[in-house]
């Protein structure tokens, strides 16, 4: 027997601990191609969120009374498939769940020689590639330019901004809450760093720290941010729409200004895409990363949360901004 | 002595002929490197709404007190310009006004016995040019796809969606009134043809009309019909935001739906453009444009007002959509 949590009723609006529900289930015995692992560490991310309500998206819907699925690494206690010995660490799209038996197929060793097991969750995961791709394919930095960052300490932002920093741009980051604004400026070296919470105009406040405008603007939150951004953009702007966070649990169609006038008046460009959109040149990117990691030029870490039974309490946590870094669940 | 037509005051919302007054003023002597041109066809476009504000745009605005500028076409009755001889037809950015002096360095030698002169203002100028470098190089149209055009039956709504059947496309007309959707779908043999003034569900009927959704979308209105084509795009659509016609009288920011979530879902892009973004690359423009022109394979066709006078009611007459095609002013 083992814990699994399963989604017990859908959102509305922002998820509470009364949506999620803890069951035991039976573990079945290991076939061929198989193997059994204890999870260790689990990625809670805001894309879940769409997939807990039930309309079409990029990817299915959760189904109500099935367990949430989603990154996670776990230590192989017993094998039936080759190549995966016991003691070796694997990471996979894994329910939130103790212990189970799962397919060979879907998991790739990672080596906690090479980096930290969190690492491979994070910045050598989806939200490093998701932010090498969206700033190098669609934004295009180029040196001397500006480029801001929403969300800018979250999983993805932080590699986004310190990718900027690399390819010679001014970055100017945009957080809630001080301990973020510091690292972000203090750590990583951002130009500039905007606590959207405690300033009294956001506009004015992005315009003092772009004094020549914004070239690329990568959007991990949407709403009055971007508005306030999307203000202050340049002529030939690329904006990267990767995250909408502030919007994932509105609970009706959000308004704003259009904003088709001001990507006409600046010959603007804006973009939405998924990661897997580049699973092709995966490999590409990761390489890139992990030399970067390597030779200390990019920075990480990690919001740690213990207990397995914490992980619906932690996700809650993204809408919150709770996090600095990659949030994660150590079982 | 002349006419001019200057702005008398900048417009609060739709222009009216109050904006504008006539008034005489001197003719110069022609000096060296100079033209005495008589005025006999004008361009009126939407896009002159814009330089009525006073506020930053791409190009900069229309001083009160001061001519309307736009492009037109003339003849030569005086020359002092090597290459311009009398009797020639040239066509360049003219102020409003019947007769005038001016640098023969702006102006370009059209010939009528090439393309009506009606066409320089049209499918094979501005206008022309706007389709072709949007749909291709911004819509990247593929055979099979689907490509919606709002203002479908505009000086640049005609010609993009003409370029879209070419490229072998499935292709959805957007306009206002039964005479453009005949001429769409009779003329042009658009697939395709919605009048969105008459349609109870624009939303249903752009459904009805795309049933494998839409790939490409070159707005030029914006507003609540494109609202209700983007809540049909497939992945990796292409927006192209060639106008926003339907907003340029607004006296508050207007507001919608927010769009970034559906751009995040579907992984489509949105690029703001102007035709001068292009200017190195016009003569590639125009010699395809050419070729389509010679051998029937693109129609075109204007509206024509008669009259200088009839300026500022032509160009009032763009936001009301009366116009099928280019709409010009033969003086």
């Amino acid at each position: 027997m083992t814990r699994q949590i399963i989604l017990k009723s859908r959102p509305a609006g922002i998820p509470n601990p009364d949506n999620f529900e803890i069951r035991t289930v039976d573990i079945p015995a290991v076939s061929p191609g198989q193997v059994r692992v204890m999870t260790h560490t689990m990625s809670v991310d805001p894309y879940l969120r769409g997939r807990m309500n039930d309309a079409p998206s990029y990817i299915p819907s959760f189904q109500v009374g099935e367990p949430i699925v989603g990154g996670g690494i776990a230590r192989i206690v017993e094998s039936n498939a080759e190549g995966f010995k016991v003691g070796s660490n694997v990471m996979g799209y894994l329910p939130w769940q103790e212990e189970m038996v799962i397919e060979s197929s879907g998991l790739k060793i990672v080596d906690e020689n090479m980096a930290p097991l969190s690492y491979y969750l994070g910045i050598l995961g989806m939200p490093g590639l998701t932010a090498w791709f969206g700033l190098m394919d669609i934004g295009k930095p180029q040196s001397g330019e500006t480029v801001v960052i929403s969300g800018a300490a979250g999983a993805v932002g932080l590699v986004a901004g310190q990718l900027a920093k690399i390819h010679g741009c001014r970055v100017v980051g945009i957080a809630g809450g001080d301990a973020k604004i510091s690292y972000l400026t203090d750590e990583l070296k951002f130009d500039a760093a905007i606590n959207y919470k405690t300033t009294s105009d956001l506009e004015a406040s992005i315009a003092s720290a772009c004094p020549s405008g914004v070239d690329v603007y990568f959007d991990n939150v949407g709403g009055g941010i971007s508005d306030a951004v999307l203000s202050q953009i340049n002529k030939n702007a690329r904006i990267i729409i990767c995250g909408q966070i502030s919007l994932y649990n509105a609970t009706s169609q959000p308004t704003g200004p259009r904003i088709q006038s001001v990507l006409l008046k600046k010959s603007a460009l804006m973009q939405g895409f998924i990661v897997s959109n580049y699973i092709s040149r995966f490999d590409e990117g990761l390489k890139a990363l992990s030399q970067l990691v390597d030779t200390g030029k990019l920075k990480y870490t990690n919001t740690t949360y213990h207990g397995f039974e914490r992980l619906p309490e932690a996700f809650i946590a993204l809408f919150e901004g709770k996090n600095l870094g990659k949030l994660i669940v150590e079982l």
